[in-house]
């Protein structure tokens, strides 16, 4: 008989998330944490706490680039510790079932397909906007088992040189670490703007966050970033559409909070640029799980 | 019993091409002309040349942006008489057989998989390298479905203007078109050239094929075109890999003559900006079957 559950877990650069997830997609039970140095006795830690014979597998999903034939991280800028371990194996001795591993965003997408805003739709590519950007590419309702980093695509050929190697990539331009940097660039040139009282005049304190909510209060300097971000972000998504043409692009992350400027800006940007025919049949749309996508993701990896 | 025959059709800007495939991909009769205005007329003549109770269906490639939901032709820029006729129904009408229509690249793509450069990948990105770009997926030994325009994926975000309306596409630096208008602007200015004398001083009678010409004579006006191409190429090339992560890049069309410049430029550059770890397994080689692929994907449609 088939077992009822999955463990599914989410491996960020900032937060270990570890949940019980049913094969039709509930989470019975959910641990979060900050993700620790020792990362495989607090992973194996935390499934412990949840493990039982019910358990068919478990699933993780992994902030980095991902050798698939050998179930490892090859990198993983933001939690290199990662890149030590052989998480795959130490799970598999320890819980004696199957082990699945893949990047993040690409669970994320999974979990989107079987339980969000990709359940729909028989293709879609998720973009996850973030401090990076991220993605993951679903095709005939199956997750493609291919790298889908989206935001390293150079969308500048001489632009600035980005820590993967490539010049001008879209997160460069268009994720939370531009914004931040752009915002702290301009202040600096001593720019009037809500964001100085916000942030009591110590620009690094600032997060996408408080810039969000000052463009919505009207302040000029911060929709002015937000929007040159969003205008950005609109280029890698016709690129991917004229490339991939999904019936969907699904956003993802933190930045889509600020949905209004950001993303409004990015859905104009890839009108222009997408070809015709494709973008009157796309679909635009944020994600439903959120932070859950992850590990509904990940424990689908299993079933 | 399965019929062991289909017939596959290229039908490219300039050539038709026709010819009777075998399942296992030989051709054993082919056709080539100058694609006609009447294309429907000309597409039906040629194939009832070559029909037989022995058919099993008609492949069609063609050179445009395919509306898979109804299997016909969005827009073909380079022969936009295919947009107004429903091809796919006239040739059922006619030939009482499955038919089968793809974007062209996509159909080489196809035939390199079936028989040429793809055979022994299980996934390979094909760039078709004419005057324009185009593009073919396969992943897990079967063509994507996909639009796969790589030629109109933007690598200067405030880069010219295309036909297609986005800016800064691939192919209006890297593909012929662009070497050409590279060229005659570069001789206008009075810079020294092999390429004058060979075109008699009329620049606009230059062929891509001139400049590899002059190129290989070791002439630096045509070399320096011919790199700053491939430079481009390679962008495009590791945009690709960083998406889709292909076993194989395989390059097919006019202007893989010029490999030893163009194309060496466009790897040299393609490592310096690919995620490293895909880099090394990734193989970039040349099409095997050349015009053929066309034809023989587009039989393989049907099989």
């Amino acid at each position: 008989m088939n077992k009822p559950y999955a463990i599914g877990i989410d491996l960020g650069g900032t937060n270990l998330r570890v949940a019980l997830v049913s094969r039709d997609n509930e989470i019975i039970e959910k641990i979060k944490k900050p993700t620790s140095d020792d990362i495989v006795a607090s992973v194996i830690r935390s499934a412990e706490g949840i493990f039982s014979d019910e358990v068919a597998g478990i699933g993780i999903g992994v902030a980095g680039l991902i050798d698939r034939e050998n179930s490892r991280v090859f990198t993983s800028p933001n939690l290199q510790a990662v890149e030590k371990v052989d998480l795959v194996k130490e799970l598999k001795e320890r819980f004696s079932v199957p082990v699945y591993i893949e990047n993040d965003a690409n669970a994320a997408a999974l979990g989107e397909m079987r339980a969000g805003a990709g359940r729909d739709f028989s293709s879609f590519v998720l973009f996850t906007l973030g401090t990076g950007i991220g993605g993951g590419i679903v095709y005939n309702r199956k997750l493609l088992n291919v790298s889908a980093e989206i935001g390293h695509m150079s969308i500048n050929a001489d632009g600035e040189k980005c820590s993967c190697g490539n010049y001008g990539c879209l997160e460069s331009y268009a994720a939370g670490r531009a914004i931040l940097s752009n915002a702290v660039s301009l202040l600096e040139t001593g720019r009037e703007s809500l964001l100085k009282v916000q942030c009591g005049g110590n620009f690094y304190k600032l997060t996408a966050e408080d810039i969000n909510k000052a463009a919505l209060d009207g302040d000029n300097l911060a929709r002015e970033i937000l929007k040159t971000a969003g205008r950005h972000l609109g280029i890698g998504i016709a690129n991917v559409i004229n490339i991939i043409s999904p019936e969907a692009i699904i956003l993802s992350g933190g930045l889509t909070g600020a949905w209004d400027i950001y993303v409004q800006e990015a859905i104009k940007e890839a009108s222009k640029r997408t070809l015709k025919e494709l973008f009157e049949r796309v679909r635009i749309l944020p994600s439903l799980l959120s932070d859950d996508a992850g590990i509904i993701g990940s424990a689908g990896l299993v079933f």
